[in-house]
C-alpha cells in the first residue's frame, strides 16, 4: 500500500510557513502501515493541482490532500477537484448546517461566501469537519482513493485520525509496519556504522535500518514489515536487544525520548539531586535539564563560571590549580565539580571546562578540547573529549556528553 | 525564474522529522526573486530520485536538492545523480582533505566509508562544505541547473546562502532585489501590524513588506525590486528610518542579527560586564549570551538559582523576603539582581524569577508570570511580564525580554 501527500498553498512555497501537515500526515499513514512514497507541495493553481494528481495516481493507491478549501478567492481546490473528477457541485445540507452552527456560536451572520462552502462535488463522499466549516471530500477512481481536507492543522488532524485512516484501513487490505527508534549519543554516524555493521548485515530481510543523525545524537530506526504485528514487535525487540549488547554505553533511550528526560527520570527514580558547574557550555546543560517539566524536583541550580575569578570565588577552585594546569584541565574541572557539589549541596555535580572556539585554541589544547567531571557520592571522575571546531556543536556535544556521563553513573 | 525543491530522505516520509529544509530553501529562493513552483519529498530510492528530477526539469530552471549524501548505505543520492547526469565518480582531493581535517580535529581515524565521501561525479562542479564532509554538487543540463546538498540543515544552509544563491543570480543574470530585515522583540505580530499600518500603507509600490514571526521575535522584511541596486538601497533606508521613529523600543537590530549579539556589541562598546541570576530561565540567558563568540570579554558568569536555597546561599536573597513575597516577586528578583552584581562583581546583572509551567501557577500568579530585574551602575529596576502557558516559550520570551531590558539601558 502506497500513499502520497499533496499540500496546497502559496504560503508554503515562499517559505513563510513550515509544512508540518506533511510530516504529521506521513506519521499517521506510516503508523497505519501505509508507505508514503512522496509528498508534494504546490501553489493554489488549478493546473498544478491536476498535474500533481495525475502523477500521484501513477505512484500511489491513496492520496491525501490538504489546503485550499477556505472561503476566499485564492482557495480553488474544491472547484479543481470537481473538474478533475468530472463532477458538478451540489448543495450539501448537513455541511450548510455545520456552517450555520459555527457562525451562530461566534454570533456572525452567514454570508454568501460562507454558503458556498456547502457546495460539494456530487461524486465525493463528504467527511464531516467537527472543527471548521470546510468538509473533507473522499473520491474514488479505479479502485484508488483521494481525500481532500482543510489545511488548518487541527481541522485536518481530527479528520485524518478519526475518519480517513479507519476508512482507508477498511477499504484496503494492508501489511502491518512496526517502528522502533534507538537513541544514541557520543559516537559519529560513520563510526557507529562500522561498529554495528555485522549486526546490520544480519538483520532479517523484512527489517530495515535507517541512520537519523542530529547534532550530537544518532537515532537508529528499525522498521519491520509483515502480516503479524505482534510477531514483528517481537522480531524487532530481539534485534534491539542484540544492539544494546553491542553498544550499551551510547544507547540512552528509545522512541525520541531526550537525554535530559532520561537523566531526569533516573534522578527521580534514585531520589538524587544534581547541579552543574559550567564554563564553556555557559549554562546550556542547566538549560537542557530545566527544559524538562518537573526538573525543580531534582535540579538545584548551577554556577556558570565563565571567568576564572568566578571559578575561584563561587566554586572554590584554587588559584594555584588554575595557574599550574590552566582552566581547561583535569585538575580544574575536578575542583569545579567538587566545589559545586559542596556549595550547591547536591548528590551529583557535573562540571565542564573547555575551548568552545572559534578562538582560544593552542597547539596542545585545540578548539574543541573539553574536560568533563562528575562528582558523586562515590567520588569524582573526569574525562577528556575532542569535539571539533564549531562553537555551537562543541557546546551541544559537551552538554550531551556530560548528561550521558551522569546517565551511565545513575544506571550502574 | 522558476525553481523546484527536492528533499530526499526516508525519515521525512515517515513523519519522524519535520521538513524544515523545504521552507528554509523556499524562503532563500523567494528572497532572491525566484518563484518556487513545487517542493517534493521522496525516499532514498534511485528510481524516485530520477523520476522527480525528470518532472522537475519540465517545470523549473533551478532545482535544489537536499539529503542522502551521508556516508552510510541508505544514502544513495550521489550515485544516483552520477547515473542521471551520465557521469562517472572520480576522487576529489580537496574534499578528501576536508574529510581528513574534520576527522583529525576529533581524533578519529578516517575509515573507508568516509573516504568514499571524496568520490564525486566528474560532470559536477563541487561546492565546498565548510561544516561537514559531504560536498555539494552543481550540475547543468540544457541551460538549467540542479544543485545537490547535504540534508543536515546547517551544512545545507551555509552552502545555499554563501555559494548557491549567488551562483544562480550570476548564472541567470537576474533583476536586482534588495532586502532589509528589521528585528523586533516584545510585541506580538497583530499589535505590531496595528502600530505601523499607516507606514505600511504608504510604502512605495516596488517595496514589499513581509512579517516573519518567530517565538518572541517578529522580523519585518522589506524587499525592493528594480534595476538600480544603489537607488533601491537608498529607498529602503528611508523607509527603515521612518519605521525606527515609530517603534524605537522594540527594534533591536537588522538583518538577522540576534539580540544576544547586539547586547554583546553594546557591552564591548561601553566597556561593561554582565552576569545573570536565573530562576525560571534555568541558564538559558547565560546560554544565549555565551553562544556568541568572544562573549568571555564581557560575560563573567551566572548563578542559576533554581531552588530557593541557592537564592539565599549564593545570591544573598534574604529568607524573610522569600517568605513574605514568594520567589516570584519584585522584591526577590531585585535582591537576586543585586546579589549577582555584587557576588559576581559585574557592572550589570540580569535576574529572572517566574513560573515557567506547566505546574506551579496560582490564581494570583498564573503560569507565565515572570519578574525581571536589571541591576546596574545607576541602581536596580524591575518589570513584570505575563507570557502565557507554554513552558518552552516562557523561557524563551523571558530571556529575550531580559536581554532587551539590558539593550535599552546600554543604548541610553
Amino acid at each position: 500500500m502506497k500513499a502520497e501527500i499533496i499540500n496546497i498553498g502559496d504560503e508554503l512555497l515562499i517559505g513563510q510557513v513550515v509544512n508540518t501537515n506533511a510530516s504529521w500526515m506521513a506519521a499517521q499513514l506510516t503508523k497505519a502501515g501505509i508507505s508514503v512514497v512522496q509528498t508534494t507541495t504546490i501553489a493554489d493553481d488549478d493546473k498544478a493541482i491536476k498535474k500533481a494528481l495525475d502523477q500521484a495516481f501513477v505512484r500511489a493507491q491513496v492520496i491525501l490532500i490538504s489546503g485550499g478549501l477556505g472561503p476566499t478567492k485564492d482557495d480553488i481546490t474544491k472547484k479543481t477537484l470537481a473538474e478533475y473528477f468530472d463532477s458538478k457541485l451540489i448543495f450539501h445540507v448537513p455541511t450548510y448546517e455545520q456552517v450555520e452552527k459555527i457562525f451562530a456560536a461566534r454570533r456572525f451572520p452567514v454570508t454568501e461566501v460562507n454558503r458556498q462552502q456547502a457546495m460539494i462535488p456530487e461524486k465525493c463522499k463528504p467527511l464531516f469537519n467537527k472543527n471548521g466549516t470546510a468538509p473533507g471530500m473522499w473520491f474514488e477512481k479505479d479502485g484508488k482513493v483521494a481525500v481532500s481536507m482543510p489545511g488548518v492543522p487541527f481541522e485536518m488532524q481530527a479528520m485524518v485520525a478519526e475518519q480517513v485512516i479507519p476508512a482507508i484501513v477498511e477499504h484496503f487490505n494492508m501489511d502491518a509496519i512496526v517502528h522502533k527508534t534507538v537513541m544514541t549519543t557520543g559516537m559519529p554516524e560513520s563510526m557507529l556504522a562500522e561498529n554495528i555493521k555485522d549486526w546490520e548485515a544480519n538483520l532479517p530481510s523484512n527489517v530495515k535500518l535507517a541512520y537519523l543523525p542530529q547534532p550530537g545524537i544518532v537515532r537508529l530506526r528499525l522498521s519491520g514489515r509483515g502480516k503479524d504485528r505482534q510477531k514483528l514487535k517481537a522480531e524487532i525487540s530481539v534485534q534491539v536487544d542484540k544492539l544494546k549488547k553491542l553498544i550499551p554505553e551510547i544507547i540512552f533511550g528509545y522512541d525520541d525520548v531526550s537525554l535530559e528526560e532520561v537523566v531526569g527520570q533516573l534522578l527521580i527514580k534514585n531520589k538524587k539531586t544534581v547541579s552543574t558547574a559550567e564554563s564553556c557550555t555557559g549554562g546550556y546543560i542547566a538549560h537542557l535539564i530545566t527544559s524538562v517539566p518537573g526538573s525543580s524536583g531534582y535540579f538545584e541550580g548551577s554556577v556558570v563560571s565563565y571567568s576564572n575569578r568566578i571559578k575561584t570565588d563561587l566554586l572554590g577552585v584554587r588559584t594555584e590549580t588554575l595557574e599550574k594546569y590552566g582552566a581547561v584541565s583535569r585538575e580544574v574541572v575536578i575542583e569545579m565539580a567538587k566545589g559545586a557539589k559542596a556549595g550547591l549541596k547536591t548528590d551529583y555535580s557535573l562540571a565542564v571546562s573547555g575551548i568552545a572556539g572559534p578562538d582560544g585554541g593552542t597547539k596542545e589544547k585545540p578548539v574543541g578540547t573539553v574536560w568533563l567531571a562528575l562528582a558523586g557520592p562515590q567520588g569524582t571522575e573526569a574525562k577528556l573529549f575532542y569535539f571539533g571546531e564549531h562553537r555551537g556543536r562543541n557546546i551541544r556535544r559537551s552538554a550531551l556528553a556530560a548528561l550521558n556521563m551522569l546517565r551511565l553513573k545513575l544506571e550502574q
